[in-house]
């Protein structure tokens, strides 16, 4: 479900699991394996990646919709700890936007040191809302912190999804460049990061990035039963089952 | 001093007190009034408008200068209980800058969930340095979380008023739209609302918003005494009385 | 090393270490004393500039190179003192920045209440890790005050430097003029500043500085000590001597 290429020191963990990279329990787990195992094997920076036109398409709803509530339980508890894992990575990670990435694609990006995203027709941003989600509020902390609070208060309520230039204007992305070289650039951004002084960079980065990983430095017990709640909710059920319908429509 | 307009569940409250829409006590409470009551009437959305050309031209000087001590006390008492309703409304509020908003305008836009301005050659912004009055640090806190700590710090420490597009480069609004169509754009925004699943939105919104509503959860017995005494301030007092005579040899 | 030149009741000072301003011990000590006592003397507003094309080079760190533990621990408490005299000064503070400003350049900008910068090829920026440097905490906090949290990330872990465009985008710097307007622009924009009712913007001011002040409230002697071990690291010491080596050859 992912493809890892190694660039020298940089290891690029590109999402495959046809047709749009969505989120199955199984992708969440090979996330959080790759990304937690990649520093102990040597690898000096990471790049995430998707594939030409599909970046990551969030959570697989019609697939989620056949779990139990253990099941989805346990989804989200997956969920977190891939956050997590993202969140107190020990090496810089750039985000490869290779295309859409709605939803869980774009909860993905924000925990990435930088974001470099193709250009093309894509849509990005946080559309739980739309779907009957409620943001889960630990995503919400982390998007304010990349965007600020007013933007994203506007993202996360309204649910809307950007073009590569919006989300650039606003800061969701950091770099727009042609298609075909959105990994290339990504591999460059981080061999960058290799060239510096490694102990200056680190110890920095961590002082930086020490407000996201004290996000997750808590219990989520409560926060994981309320999104599981939400999750269950007949509102929520209703919407889910609706936008599943269209979604499987789409592909026949 | 409201006039109240319901475009299906999205009510427009248009601010109605000529010449300015200048804040008198009886407008203050008035807005209290009518934006606390709008949710329990089936008001899903509410737009806050002014006349044209004239949002809201800030507090009515010339009248608070025949005030004395305990009716200034009572209306900044007032005044912050209205920014505490603003702060905490149930639905979504759009912001239709009609014309100018000094001072008091852009306060009430400050609260809004989004704020859109009409094209046109309005001053905006939080002069009240200017006019001799310190910012009351409330304030100063939720213009912060709109534009970030140096653009708050810049805007209320200089009391500078700015045009439509600069007041949007920094954030101050986020929208422009042509003169006749500002009102319409807010009602499309609120309709926009709507027309999300109820659930997820309110939900997410109340979390996004949580920041803003905490600043109000606290007493402010000792700011407004501070806020009363910076108001009988000699300085003070000084320029708001040159202020009142220049605004109304500018009447006559 | 330092000139001053009164402009009525705003005080330029101006950097005057040949050749390019580097922040030698006497320096340092030099802009602590003169920011301190300027209010007391009468200055009503401050203007900080440099020399036609440099600013200031930061830290002189060929000259830091020949000092043992002791001075060094020494140099880096008055800098951390002298950054609490900018952090706290009483009255308002423009930054003309004539011209190259890295790393400790940068610094001594960040800590102005408005920072114009000379239109040319300059860098501008906290290249501190690549020179080797983690750069000390206090100064990531009022980095990130200034830029917030992601553009803060973004500079001091790359460690890149920007010339003046990119540096008004993420808002490192406040305005772009005509290189021989710089100084004149910042004189100007403190005469604005005198020219407003003083009680109100002082304590409008205070309020909006609280946040910056609050950061140096506190004992720095743990930070100050890892500080000083960061500088005596062998890999901070390697790259520190190889940069001293590359900048002796460039003035012979």
């Amino acid at each position: 479900m992912i493809d890892t290429i190694d660039h020298g020191a940089v290891r690029e963990l590109r999402l495959n699991r046809p047709p749009v990279n969505a989120l199955a329990p199984e992708l969440i787990s090979a996330i959080m394996r790759v990304v937690d195992t990649a520093p102990q094997q040597g690898v000096r920076a990471l790049v995430l990646s998707g594939s030409p036109g599909r970046f990551c398409g969030g959570l697989d709803v019609p697939l989620l919709l056949t779990l139990n509530r253990p099941s989805i339980t346990a989804l989200w508890r997956d969920f977190y700890s891939m956050m997590c894992v993202l969140a107190t990575c020990q090496v810089p990670l750039a985000v490869a936007i290779t295309g859409h990435a709605p939803a869980g694609g774009t909860v993905l990006s924000l925990f990435g040191d930088y974001r470099i995203v193709a250009e093309g027709d894509w849509r990005l941003g946080l559309n739980e809302v739309q779907v009957g989600l409620t943001l889960p509020p630990v995503i919400f902390s982390v998007l304010r912190r990349l965007v600020g609070a007013h933007q994203a208060e506007r993202l996360a309520v309204s649910g809307i999804l950007l073009g590569p230039q919006e989300a650039l204007r606003i800061g969701l992305v950091d770099e727009i460049v042609p298609f075909d070289k959105v990994v290339d650039r990504a591999v460059e951004w981080c061999q960058g990061m290799i060239a510096l002084p490694q102990g200056a960079m680190t110890a920095t980065r961590q002082k930086a990035r020490e407000d996201i990983s004290k996000l997750f430095q808590h219990s989520f017990s409560n926060e994981l039963e309320d999104v599981v709640d939400m999750w269950c909710d007949d509102e929520t059920q209703a919407v889910l089952r609706s936008l599943a319908e269209r979604l499987t429509k789409n592909r026949v």
